[in-house]
């Protein structure tokens, strides 16, 4: 099928929303490029843009935390996807389900998630 | 209270999902810039910074389907928000409750919610 999509709008890349289909928690936001998105249609598995590394990558690599897409979401102006997936671990890099998990509080950020997994075992300590 | 955000990576601007705090729907994705996000924390309402236009402007000036912010959420990078809502009316200009009414099938877009109001009648005839 013909999907049209405006990549112009951000210089060749679409936000994306992660979405768990089972509790709908928001989970993180990616880009996508056109061959994130068709490596992502083609194999099932997330694949983000990333802008600091300029490059592809799979979402769960190194993890193991892939997120298998069930459901794809096109918004109306055809320049912003919404991916209901299955994670299969935590999210975020710093080790928590989702990247969203601190809250703005009165005086300061409020974490409100438990941590899931420590970091540097899943990834390797930082240089 | 200090909130560092990094602005730099989009030229000025935040992504935001906006997401229904009671049925935890993703209502769409906006802009922020930091104009934008002062006036949503000043006033409790919704307020974006739109790419065509240019300029800043709060959701629901026209149709009165203003979104009042519950809670307000904030990536591992800091580069990116998640605001939860109480929307006063569908979000999507074309009349839907989101702007995710379409799905990704076999062959091409299905429209997978109803329509709620004429966007004729709420906005007006276009040019």
């Amino acid at each position: 099928m013909e999907l049209k999509l405006n990549f112009e709008k951000l210089g060749g890349l679409l936000p994306a929303v992660i979405q768990d289909f089972k509790t709908s928690k928001v989970l993180m936001v990616g880009f996508l490029n056109e061959e994130a998105l068709r490596k992502t249609l083609e194999t099932g598995l997330m694949h983000f843009y990333s802008r600091t590394r300029n490059k592809i990558w799979l979402k769960g690599e190194t993890s193991k935390h892939y997120l298998v897409v069930k459901e794809v979401l096109v918004d109306c102006d055809e320049d912003t996807l919404l991916f209901k997936v299955e994670p299969k671990g935590p999210v975020c890099h710093e080790g928590y389900m989702s990247c969203f998990y601190r809250k703005l509080g009165e005086k300061n950020l409020e974490i409100i998630e438990e941590k899931m997994f420590n970091p540097e075992e899943v990834y390797g300590k930082k240089a």
